[in-house]
């Protein structure tokens, strides 16, 4: 069909192509978003009698099988289409013919992209938190089971201090927490509605952009109309920088289950089930899963810094270069959700080894333990360092449950305090799914069905 | 002086300066949080009767004498000490003998490092903000002065629609504001007391981590203590994230006002005391600060892309790699404050060329207008889009004040709310404000005097 | 079909698609090359007796097959396959038995991907060569053409001195030459047979590693079987850094024209077959495919970092981290070629407006020239430069035609010197030429006939 | 002093700030380089009769007095000089009236930063070649000796196949050599002299540019003089991709060594002077050289992606957003060539401990021999693998010595090539000596003493 911007000349091929790139593919993700902005859209449109009732509703209808054509994967995007939104209003026009053809009255598709990603990445935020909100649980629990087993606590890899296993999932758990603060900040920058910018400037019709906001059930509009397509591109990164902390958590968490798995250590054992094998050895169960989670994370952070790239630097009003952020932003979309979800069956299937745990307990680990024993005697500290020091052979091993217990203050490997942890994910849980089931409500009114915005 | 892990053998030179690297001269920036945080940490080993009151009023002067040698520029770090937290503790040692080898009990180089940057980065960001806000509050000021500026609208750097200067300088307003969001995230995230952290495993001793978080103004204390380590970078980079956001709007600035004050638009006039000159070129006026803005977005991106780096894939607990995003954080928190400064001196003195902007509004400025003059006769929209791009020879021009006004609903050219911007500024400055002196009144109470942690 | 590392018992399958990725799909390009290396193994287990020589007929027979499935688009891989080389291999086996089942003696699919990469490699940068000497070859012309036609040069964006279109064009020419060198530098790197490093660490058998790497039409074997794997990614950030300084070159290009053909500056006009238009403005004709230059610029900067990344800290051997480099080498690569294609039907179809190329010559641009004419009577630059920059509303415009070629040492506007370049891009074609007549003549050799490697 | 633009009126403080950066401190480095190339303009100057030969001859022995003062420290760069270039212009004014005034004749401060950068560059790459040259040395010479010391080969950290530390060691003595010829590429690319492109667009005098480009030791001119403005940055980013790739395989080497020194494993033990200690822990020896070189590895990749994004879509000429790529390239040469020589010590007084090396040599590091071992007797591959997959508990071990010497075809574990590599490094430093010795020889020849332009 043809484009939107259609004259009477043919576009070069090649220019074509490339210009359309992979919107066609990546713009799938995105049919569903498109065609709920556009009811929304409609319905201001039939208030301000552009449209009337019969051409509203026509085109609900229609749109609401657009919805269901995408849901079973038979809404064809064509390269000559070159994106959803083109689709869309072309198979709009061709059903409806003229109701088609009003649609686009008081928008341009930068404003529908931008609607239509805001849309779809308040739904992957959703998904994203409740996925790390069952992590952190997961997380929480495995501390809790084996907060009493001790683990050598390391630093620059070598043999520190001592640990536990329920000090270290519980690290984790914390940690992710505190990630999904910044997907918090991401989403109430997102959820705002962009309609009504136009191309960035605006149109001369009374739009009302408080009503397509509410319809969409966004917590409001976001205001300057310019800003709207500024802000096209950092809000993808502001996203992917999110994601990017949620990766560099499990980045560790990974690279620590690689190290303590490998036969040298044997403190986790990884089932067979999740480890993949070689073509060429026999004998191999390689943690494969987890060192795709270390390398993906160098993806993310790609993703993010080709989007950052592209704005910075962007005078002011849309620029094409905003399309090459699609492919960056859905990209890392998938990575970081798939990640978590990943770790989240890892950590339930992990298998410890007691014995080779307390094997790493040798007895330089409590160099420190009892220089500070020689502190409780009244040396001063740095004094009680270099005496044992000066002796590090003489150092005496104990009991590593008991140098566990005897750091009982809070945080510390006796006094974990998973309780503080559990409080914050049932509360972000309770917030999360008040949200969704708010959207979902608004959602549901506007369509007459339940959306899937992410999948 | 020797190092705190001085050993009877001698750290080979080269890698000696290769492991200390810039840390000296770095952690200028920092003996002043250094010294408050083992003011409290000491406070708090009295209360455990660790050191006796007469100790901690002896450490407690000691400390204070450093923070005004350190605002002087007098305190020194030589190589030798390796970085500021040695050189404290061996200036104590040498004035107090037995007081200084006592204060590093239950503590680790670690979490000193951790403590200081943090109150080092709460400073910060605070300033990060009130520049910010400035700015905001700068480019509001300009937008409700310039409302009814005609200005041409542009996408893909072509004429597109018409706009107005307000609506420019409105839309960076909104987005600086929005910015601050994720600075706000990454203040919440940084304003926690790591110490009791230690090593990453905590310490065998009965420590008040709740004492020294109130004492240091923090909200509270990061619970596990092996999360306060591996938290380590992935603040600096969610804090170099926030300060990124803040360069790419500035950058987007910068290239709009390089761009308009060329002499083709010259829509925008720098005064010549804000521009440089060139060595063979006797007229030049170049807009360098504008440019160093747009290259500094870059050089913050990659500083938080190196932090990223650094920290993705390494095990828990303390590794030196930590050390390495020192720079990076201190590099870019400078580039980032600066250039708000730089950027709000030059909206003050901005002169703004009605003439030329005038002189934009080409015919076909107002296509698109003229397009929906059709609609609103009941021509759908990609019919009149059609009819106009047929006769675009044809387009007339119009008034283009009236054009703006005519886009008078929320957030357009003709209904900028500037007041809603301007509402979220005065907010955020009252929070601001009483946050900075909740911890001004808690710092002067622990150190008897005002401290400067970032200058 | 079964993985090659099948096992008796199911991999999780949210695992399975998590460490699958995107193989299947990638691999399309990969399946020439993977069966031409296949044949060459072949060729060598023939020569050790592994095989018979019925059993190899039959194999490159199956191989060739594949190869013809795979160029009609009809050889697929299934997710279940894991990849292409598992796909072959379970194809093979499926089709001759225990000839399928041998093939992979002595090798893995470590070493099986690495030599389809380069095969690939290898081809691609044969292709990104010829298409940038043609690039380069059209701006050397376009320069020829304008030598003379004035341009107005900036610095800082702002007005600078006189300069020519030749001279603006000559300067892309030799940059994108310089390129090439860079290019030729990761050819050699990458020419080299991977080939006996099986896992890494060889195989106990008695390998012709030079007979493979001839047939294959490499320029030798890589000696050390482990740094051959080691060198996986490393090679690959190799090329994707060649990509990146073509890519840099373009950006530049591209910003010039972007800007150029802006109406207030018009000094080029893109015609509007290669414009693309706006949804909602009739009047537009944007340089979207020059945008997108600028844009992806980053995104293969972006690619490139993630390769990076993900090697880096790696410890030696294979890792599945890997993996993950295969779509930013692919992606990569595209854009960088297929970037250079479009500017070349860009340069090929720009129109020069030489009035408003002069119109940009106001007299300041002759400063230097004027204060030069005072030193040419004797004074000091440094005064004559203070001389005209107090009187500089006295700067006298002269001639732009003159003031070109008054400059006329070797490189200067009036002597470009483009017989040089031209030299160049003449010895480059012919070396490359020769380079691809070689190696196609050895694979017809071996394959029987000519192979894609890269389309 | 004066800048070299000065005009009637002041530069606004918090701007001139904030343009002068820290160009002052940076310029230390790039002193002796502008005095040097100042010498050949000069020489230049009167040739053309701009200098009289006293002239010449003063300013020739100032350039060298401010070399010498420079050597001792004692040059200064004052803020208010901007740079070194303004400096040492101002000095020569003030030391020698006229002749000052006018050195400055046909150049620009852009063309000599870009030829002070580039003596710089070339002397540093000299030197990285020689460091990298020694370690791959070193390396080989690693390898020779412990060529038949058993190594448990590994893959995806796991334990894999029989190896040895002579196959560990030559894989990073082959992969130095490699990263040589992107170091030797950027090199090339640099070596060109810049001179007479002035502000970019060459000055209407009759410059002689081969002179210059000969006095100075230059291969020859960068032709265009546009094109020697475009490519500041881009070179920059050339030469640290090349450092970049150093710093990965010198990463995989540390990372290598920090896990296999770790107590679990003790294949290696680092001498106790190149490790360092702990406030807390008395008993730690910390790999900390090597963690900080895996660490530095991303702050290369960072400083390069730095200069990548600024030079990004910048237009065509100078901008003053280069000045932001200086701190970049000479940040990541320190780096790099510091990282190579902690490397190259490290590995001079490492000690391997056979026995534990032994150790790691579990009967299922043996699985794949035993399945060639299947093969040997007929069955194929495929089945084989299965067979010993089936049966894993089976698999017996054998002498790891034999396991390696049974690999012997090229680059196989027994059969290392190291004479390959010693070739290569041979080759390269004999040529890398010739080209030194010609270098001093036309340095001194212009100045009259040989002079350092990195240190």
């Amino acid at each position: 069909m043809a484009k939107l911007w259609h004259k009477d000349y043919s576009l070069d091929t090649l220019i074509e192509q490339f210009t359309v790139g992979d919107d066609n593919v990546l713009d799938r993700d995105l049919v569903n978003a498109d065609c709920v902005a556009s009811m929304a859209h409609a319905d201001m449109l039939r208030s301000m009698a552009v449209l009337t009732s019969e051409q509203y509703d026509s085109l609900r209808k229609e749109l609401r099988a657009i919805i269901e054509m995408s849901d079973r994967g038979e809404f064809p995007i064509e390269p000559a289409d070159e994106d959803c939104h083109t689709a869309i209003e072309n198979h709009l026009t061709a059903a409806l013919g003229e109701s088609g053809k009003r649609i686009h009255t008081g928008r341009s598709r930068n404003d529908q992209v931008i609607a239509a990603l805001r849309l779809y990445t308040r739904a992957y935020l959703l998904e994203l938190q409740a996925a790390c909100l069952e992590l952190a649980s997961g997380l929480a629990d495995f501390a809790q089971t084996h907060r009493n087993l001790p683990m050598p606590g390391r630093t620059h890899m070598q043999i520190a201090m001592p640990s536990s296993v329920g000090l270290w999932a519980g690290a984790f758990a914390e940690q992710i927490v505190d990630d999904l603060r910044l997907a918090a900040a991401a989403y109430q920058l997102n959820n705002r509605s962009p309609l009504g910018s136009a191309a960035s400037y605006g149109v001369p019709l009374a739009l009302d952009r408080e009503r397509v906001a509410d319809a969409l059930a966004f917590s409001g509009v976001q205001n300057n109309v310019l800003y709207v397509n500024n802000s096209r591109g950092k809000l993808e990164s502001i996203v992917l920088d999110a994601v990017s902390q949620i990766m560099l958590t499990l980045s560790k968490l990974a690279q620590d289950l690689i190290l303590f798995s490998m036969p040298e250590f044997c403190y986790f054992t990884l089932p067979r089930e999740i480890c993949t094998g070689s073509s060429i050895m026999p004998q191999k169960r390689n943690p494969a899963m987890l060192e795709l989670i270390r390398a993906k994370t160098f993806t993310v952070t790609g993703y993010c810094l080709q989007v950052k790239g592209i704005v910075a630097g962007l005078p002011s009003g849309y620029n094409q270069d905003f399309q090459e952020t699609k492919a960056a932003l859905i990209g890392g979309a998938r990575i970081g959700l798939a990640s978590v979800r990943v770790m989240n069956l890892v950590i339930g299937k992990l298998t410890v080894n007691e014995d080779r745990l307390i094997q790493g307990f040798i007895p330089e680990i409590y160099a420190t333990d009892r220089a500070l024993e020689l502190v409780a005697e009244g040396m001063p500290f740095r004094d009680a360092y270099r005496e044992i020091g000066a002796h590090l052979d003489d150092v005496q091993g104990m009991d590593p449950h008991q140098a566990i217990e005897k750091k009982h203050y809070r945080g510390a490997p006796g006094n974990l305090g998973l309780d503080l942890v559990r409080g914050d994910i049932a509360r972000m849980r309770g917030e999360m799914e008040r949200e969704g089931a708010r959207i979902d409500k608004k959602i549901e009114n506007l369509v007459g069905r339940p959306v899937a915005f992410y999948r």
